[in-house]
């Protein structure tokens, strides 16, 4: 097998077949294929594309590629969630407990956060005591005795994947919907997961920013899940303004927890609960989508959810108070109030600028390796739709004395203002099985 | 000017400005854009192509990447030839004499041989004495007395295309038209041509093996050559087959010498005319076309252009006999008849089989470095269009004792027969000015 005819078929509009496939992730793993010849096929399939089969292929050789989780010892079916990433989206901390407490076991692993979206462990490592870091027998132990768990991506995990991800990212080779799908399917399959619930994001703030990319995209990932044989289900959210109203990961762990208390935005209660939803469906803890919105539902607002959330703080070292303010999780040192400059109707609030104003307060990460400030953040008292008077408080930073006042003109430069009523944009925009 | 942005601009269809391209071939000579940004940009512009003004600014670019040939002191017009690579091709032996023989001063640069088709230089090389290094000042002196000479490609020339091609070639990005187009080019450029007439070749055998592609090569290149101020005229002429009867370098010589002695093969002395025809007319000493074939009709029958040829020799210290038999040039220890295995018309030759066939035998180099032997060769004695009987001898090997076998089965396998009368093909297709 000679990587020059792999390039060549590909960039001719052929088909691959499995063994080129496996051979080429075995050249990426082996670093036996040079970079600048898997720069030049990923253009090759940017312009050719791939069919299901040899995108399922690629998707299950990376996630061979490296160590595979083995979840066998989980009583159940695993059933994991995953959002393309956004901006205010704690989710997984509210649906995690929802779906456990209905007897889906949840077993994830998650990453950290880069650029101007926030990442899973670092907001459940803002909570004090938290412990992201478990052996491999203390992790199923936790998800057989109380159905879920969290630990940080480790080890091993896709290392094909990372390889040519990577260099995807400096050949402007990242928008190809097959590279794309593959990419976050392998490292799903290699977490384990049986079933998968995904949440594409779409619009401004987002990784697909148009309804199309986002549908075929989704459509293809589903598609490797049926090839593959995992029950997948995918939900297209829009992501042209943030999550919920709170950016920064205390502020979102708050906001998660007063979700999980039915008092959390509607936004962020609806979706979490239609995500939780399929994967009750998917882990055979219900026979319809309707029935699996019901349990949830009943979780929720029963308030199991919110007990199903202490249990896996507690159980992974963590510490809150659901008692105190701000439930033990503290506070930025300095809270500024983002005034409007005019009187009208919000229209639109451009999420990307939300996320990088949140990441210059130091919530998230320009580079691998920044540290973050775990209580700084922003707290939004408006959202698209809203009346607003000037000098109104639309937000209030929470800082810790870095770049103030450039978030502050990001919060302002987010906002387009309209002197009509302005109708509020549906969350989900589509589900596709 | 950020390579990403440039590999994403041509990926997404634009037209890239000249100081995109300049700022890129900058990058590949200072090794500051790493081969896997390049070979992705290459790719792209494999799919997104680019029109002339871009082709013509990276050939400019290229040109000017490395050393660039002064030739300002030598008189005249300066006039080069370029043949895209054919088995067989010794034109530029026959055409460099005649041409000089007209007044046209030819200051030749030119390679060694690589895989099934020969090199000029080696050709050269096969003349025992003959010098193909000179100093530059020798090489102008040389061209001004004489009007011609020739030297091996030296120094830091086009260092650009240089990394380029390499890269091309093992990324599956080689057959782009307008990559293709402005290395040849840049090359010419970089050796000082005023003028260029392009040999083109299409058919097995040749780089461009279907008309289309050669004809869109010939377009591109006179195209540049326009944009750049440079005189090009291109023929698209048939390698189907060998061009004469002679593959292997002392024969391809002895092939010349009788050629410019009048009696050559009449496919080999036909384009050798009609490429010295449009150098004599592009270097000025001539006022058509018709009137240029003419000169150089007279100069091949009044012998004066076998005496150039004597004088070049001479000027370079090479020892050739024209009295002696083979010239002086000695010739292989064995002398191999391949035979017709059956009686029909010679359909069709494929000169890709003669042109390994010669390299095995030891004519031409597998890989960079290999040492050629001069003498060795095949000789053609049939070529498409004759009627042969079984047994009748096809072609002589002169072997050395290497790979008889194989070279034998090549040959054999080149022909396909036909039980019908077969139609000779036209030699010169069609000529873009």
């Amino acid at each position: 097998m000679n990587a020059i005819d792999i390039i060549r078929r590909k960039r001719d509009g052929y088909e691959l077949s499995r063994e080129e496939i496996f051979a080429l992730v075995e050249g990426i793993s082996s670093n036996q294929i040079p970079d600048y010849q898997l720069s030049a096929w990923a253009m090759a399939v940017y312009f050719n594309s791939m069919n299901i089969r040899e995108t399922t292929d690629l998707t299950m050789a990376m996630a061979a590629s490296g160590d595979v989780m083995d979840l066998s010892a989980i009583a159940g079916i695993k059933v994991d969630k995953h959002s393309t990433g956004g901006v205010g989206d704690k989710t997984t901390l509210v649906v995690m407990p929802l779906v456990a407490a209905a007897g889906v076991p949840v077993a994830k692993m998650s990453g950290r956060g880069l650029g101007h979206t926030g990442g899973t462990i670092d907001k459940f490592e803002s909570i004090p005591g938290f412990q992201v870091e478990r052996e491999h027998q203390q992790f199923i132990d936790q998800v057989n005795r109380i159905k879920a768990a969290i630990v940080s991506q480790t080890g091993n995990l896709v290392p094909a994947d990372k390889r040519l991800y990577a260099l995807r990212d400096v050949t402007a080779t990242i928008d190809s919907i097959p590279l794309i799908a593959s990419s976050i399917m392998s490292k799903k399959i290699a977490c384990g997961a049986q079933g998968i619930v995904l949440d594409v994001k779409t619009g401004e703030g987002a990784f697909m920013q148009d309804l199309t990319g986002a549908r075929n995209l989704a459509r293809a990932m589903v598609d490797i899940g049926k090839e593959a044989g995992r029950e997948v289900a995918a939900l297209i959210t829009d992501m042209s303004q943030p999550l919920g109203n709170a950016v920064g990961n205390s502020l979102e762990v708050i906001e998660a927890i007063d979700t999980l208390k039915g008092h959390g935005p509607e936004d962020l209660t609806s979706l979490s609960v239609e995500i939780a939803a399929y994967m009750v469906l998917i882990g055979r803890q219900a026979k319809s989508i309707e029935e699996a919105r019901k349990t949830v539902r009943d979780i929720l607002l029963s308030g199991r959810g919110l007990e199903k959330f202490q249990a896996i703080i507690e159980a992974q070292g963590g510490r809150i108070d659901l008692q105190e303010k701000h439930y033990g999780l503290g506070q930025a040192p300095q809270l500024i109030e983002v005034k409007a400059d005019q009187t009208g109707y919000l229209q639109k609030m451009n999420a990307l600028y939300i996320g990088r104003a949140a990441m210059l307060l130091g919530a998230g990460r320009e580079k691998i390796g920044d540290k973050i400030d775990y209580k700084v953040g922003i707290k939004l008292l408006h959202k698209p739709g809203d009346r607003i008077q000037k000098g109104e408080t639309l937000a209030v930073m929470h800082g810790a004395g870095k770049n103030l006042t450039e978030a502050e003109q990001l919060i302002k430069d987010s906002i387009q203002w309209s002197n009509e009523p302005v109708k509020k944009t549906d969350l989900i925009i589509e589900t596709i099985l």
